[in-house]
């Protein structure tokens, strides 16, 4: 598979380094050894072994899934080599201390690189992503001793990394978690109970399995307050840091997904075969807060990763209309000429359109979160630090939830752009619409995403951290005003900010007037106000660059380039924007319909 | 599987007599000799052999999908029998005349019973559904002789019938079919070429597949026109009519599809093995006009497929919402109380809304389409039968490409409400999507839809079908005026229809001013601008009906389901209709945004 079938490398290049400066971030102390060189080097590498080892099996991995043999899992034998390369090119440790091994890259970059494993092969990404997560979170709250023996192998790529939150009961409502641990008189713990929806949990990919496990000791309160986290090896470590033997953390099932059929999704008995020994992460009863840490960028990464499969599903889209021949389009009658490729289609184009701004609105955006997470831990000026929080705080939940959504929406248009034929398992855009169904449900659902941004974050500290986002949007809408050609989308874009912070407002008093249950009833609607504001900003900030190139004299492919860029930001703005006036004005009137709809009546 | 799980009986009941008048139908002479009692005799027999003998497999045939063994297909053995007991219940024949062995039940009480299949099991269903389809084709255009050989024993269930049009090269595009017919010197014809995408186009399931199969005389101009229609049997007929010597269709290969996986999908060769023998249907040259026939009536049962897979997600999450407890309604601190039942979040409400006024309105608007149907062939008065024509005329797209793009809207909210559950294959509402998601495609895209809609239907008959549909709708939103607790869904159903109805006269004006490339590049806008109308007005009507009963005194459960109706057209009015408006303003301006993108800007 050609790279340029799944991702535009030009594409990730501009928003890299036109769009976010990437360079920019080794003013960093922490990044000052990098440069562009070393950041176009990484993701060239990541380029490569996404198209040459993860790309190639991403459909037989979805056919044959892993399966339970004598009570070991059995995975296609493709999965093992691309997680080694993966490995060995130093992807597990991409954003990791230099002492440690790691390439010390900014988060932003480090991000672009997996945006292309994203692409290729989201399932056997998986892998990668749950293992760098876990290792950040180890990184974040372990001791010295935790990191050498479990961290330092998940950097290498030796021991792989899970959450492990979800129990039967314990979903969306972690609170109802009822793994217990018990103190085992040597120092750690016991642990006792059960886990579901593990992704990664049970696999022969890496020499160990480090779940990142909640459970709750015994005298711990109810609900989330008594939950501590818990470093649970599926094999104990032997004094040499090396696997020894097993650790009472059985494969009990696997679930059977519709999509991600790669990632092996488990069902595992914690301390029933035998004891499951575990060391406590931290202090105790701060699991969910540590969790959090890891939540946080996982959120972020299922808005990128839904982009991702959106884009890719968007590049063979392209490339299908570009070549298939079908009908004539509206005013050539001649029945004798010869047929006219699809992406003459009015409509085609249409669909290929929403398609191009979701996708890379949705990787710009991506891109500009983990941006702010270099600024807020690396940036040598407090105050930045601080904004850059604020702002990476409310951005999170519209980045997972309304990318998620809106990708869907992307690849259910890359299938019908195939017609028939994208109805098949001939073509890949029916899996990655399997796939991509996940991401509006895992690390927190789409709905606890949208009560998180309307309960919680447009609220926090008095709103501060709605005030920093709405400054950094209106300085974009600001900006458009000095171009003659996008003063009217500037003008738009501070029309639908001023709708938005009016609709936060008026939230927020109904939710002392009303109550909260009006208040979050509403949280949907809100959401999606809020995603179609955002995207719409992140056009407008890349229609701002392309201007400029063009203006300077971009040319030939470049400039076709820029007017794609511009082009996209006119359909978000013509399609898109305008819907949040209908939004607002539904949560403007505390809409009560889905309250008061009584159960007896469905 | 219970009944219940799947649809609702007392909303089928509601639909057929208290919106629709089913009984009104006996007084045609065709349906004189039936009444209430034949009619909910057909449908508790089709609910029984639905909820027993289709339900129970829909997943084993999703996970066990038609295999070629030694060029044969294999498919699962609980199928046969179902789709006998369908013959033997008379449900090939449901529609048929009498003195044929038929039923001879109105279209309408037809289609109800089919609702009851289509949402057991579509992939089943689907073998009944082609062949009740070709039946009827048959029983418009074919001689007597073809009626008595290949017609009566499809009404019979012996002979199952396909709709072979499609072609590798010629999917959308019917103009561009190659196969060709030429005078075989017995009267009849020998046919050569491809045929892709057939449905049914092989299978072990019947005595024989009849074909109806469009081709091309050697002779025939180019394009449409060129096209005629043949009957292509796949054994042909000894002299007892029973099925003879193979004829020369070779199944090529099957298609794997992502959902529909029960319903063979072939590539058949025709003619290349050996002779491939048929006969003319009717005149040379009018093979489009009367697979027309066809097709217009596929694609409102289209429609109605997908209502019904979005009723049986919806009930289905209904279900698990009131059992599955997760997590606590906002307000609900206290951790150490039990959990709530998921149908006590408003967020769950709202998904379960949403499913509940697509699935029962789609119900009623299919319902309310076969209905025409049954109008226009037997109300004695032309006037009434042209006016029904009209109507039937102008909302065949919106029920094919609304119901099919909403309903997968449903079955994903569904899957929502079951959270990670959803997305595995142990619960049906993942296969209900991706059965689905066929919908929007088959029997002309959707795009082709909105295309029909905006370019074709709006005009003919000089506005006469969209002046037809306006006058019912303003009926309704007349009626709704009387009504204080109805009256402002009447005003805003009546404003919407002037909106409508203007932007027609805008797109018929944009069509003649900027042309028509930019007046069906609002197409798809434009189809979702009626489509919202027509659903509103649909809940309306139902809310007129709901309204009276509960002023009659309607008490406990039928009290509760009335109300449960004027809901769901509160939220329909609510969240869906208002957005009319920014589609109104979106066409008006003759939006470019699609057209105007060049090729090499993506």
């Amino acid at each position: 598979m050609s790279a340029d079938a799944i991702l535009s490398e030009r594409d990730i290049a501009f928003v890299l380094h036109e769009l976010l400066d990437a360079e920019g971030l080794t003013r960093y102390a922490r990044f000052a050894e990098h440069g562009r060189e070393t950041f176009d080097g990484a993701l060239a590498t990541a380029q490569r072994i996404a198209t040459e080892q993860f790309a190639p099996h991403n459909r037989k991995a979805d056919l044959n899934e892993p399966r339970l043999v004598d009570g070991r899992v059995e995975i296609i034998p493709e999965v093992k080599p691309a997680l080694e390369s993966f490995a060995e090119a130093g992807f597990f440790a991409a954003h990791a201390d230099f002492e440690r091994g790691g390439m010390q890259l900014p988060w932003t970059v480090a991000q672009a690189c997996y945006a292309w494993f994203q692409a290729a092969n989201i399932g056997t990404f998986a892998y990668g992503f749950l293992t760098v997560a876990a290792s950040n979170l180890l990184n974040a709250f372990a001791t010295e001793t935790q990191k050498a023996r479990y961290m330092q192998p998940m950097l290498e790529g030796r021991f792989f990394g899970t959450m492990a939150l979800s129990e039967p009961q314990a979903g969306s409502s972690l609170g109802d978690i009822r793994t217990v641990a018990e103190p085992d008189g040597e120092g750690g713990y016991r642990l006792k109970g059960g886990k579901m929806w593990i992704s990664g949990g049970d696999h022969p990919l890496s020499e160990n399995i480090v779940h990142l496990m909640l459970a709750r000791l015994r005298d711990a309160p109810p609900g989330v307050k008594g939950l501590s986290l818990f470093i649970v090896p599926k094999y104990r470590l032997d004094a040499a840091g090396g696997p020894g033997p097993e650790n009472g953390v059985a494969l009990a099932g696997l679930n059977h997904k519709m999509g991600y059929r790669g990632t092996t999704n488990t069902v595992l008995d914690i301390g029933g075969d035998g004891p499951c020994h575990g060391e406590l992460l931290g202090e105790p009863g701060q699991g969910l807060a540590y969790m959090f840490h890891m939540m946080n960028e996982a959120r972020t990464i299922v808005g990128m990763s839904s982009a991702m499969l959106a884009y890719a599903g968007y590049r063979h889209a392209l490339g299908y209309a570009r070549e298939r021949r079908q009908g004539r389009p509206v005013g050539a009658k001649d029945p004798a000429a010869p047929p006219a490729r699809l992406i003459e289609h009015a409509d085609v184009r249409r669909m290929l359109l929403m398609q191009k701004a979701i996708a890379e609105g949705g990787l710009a955006l991506s891109l500009y979160a983990a941006r702010l997470v270099d600024v807020k831990d690396a940036d040598p000026d407090a105050e930045a630090r601080r904004e850059a929080h604020l702002v990476l705080e409310i951005l999170t939940p519209i980045v997972k939830a309304y990318l998620s959504d809106r990708a869907l929406e992307a690849n259910d248009a890359a299938i019908q752009c195939l017609g028939g034929y994208g109805y098949t398992r001939d073509f890949p855009v029916e899996q990655y619409w399997r796939d991509n169904r996940l991401n509006p449900i895992h690390e927190g659902t789409n709905g606890i995403q949208a009560i998180d941004l309307a309960g919680r974050k447009v609220a926090m500290e008095e709103g501060g951290a709605l005030h920093a986002l709405a400054a950094r949007i209106d300085a974009t809408a600001r900006a458009a005003s000095a171009w003659e050609s996008l003063a009217p989308w500037g003008r738009a874009l501070g029309d639908a900010l001023a709708r938005l912070e009016g609709t936060a407002a008026r939230l927020v008093e109904i939710g002392r007037g009303e109550g909260a249950p009006v208040q979050l009833a509403n949280a949907n609607a809100f959401m999606e106000m809020a995603g179609h504001l955002t995207l719409a900003w992140m056009h407008l900030k890349a229609a701002l660059v392309a201007a400029d190139a063009l203006k300077v004299g971009a040319e030939g492919a470049e400039a076709d380039f820029y007017r794609g860029k511009l082009h996209a930001c006119r359909y978000v703005f013509t399609v898109d924007l305008p819907k949040t006036e209908r939004l607002a004005a539904l949560c403007e009137s505390a809409d009560r319909t889905a309250l008061d709809m009584a159960e007896d009546w469905f």
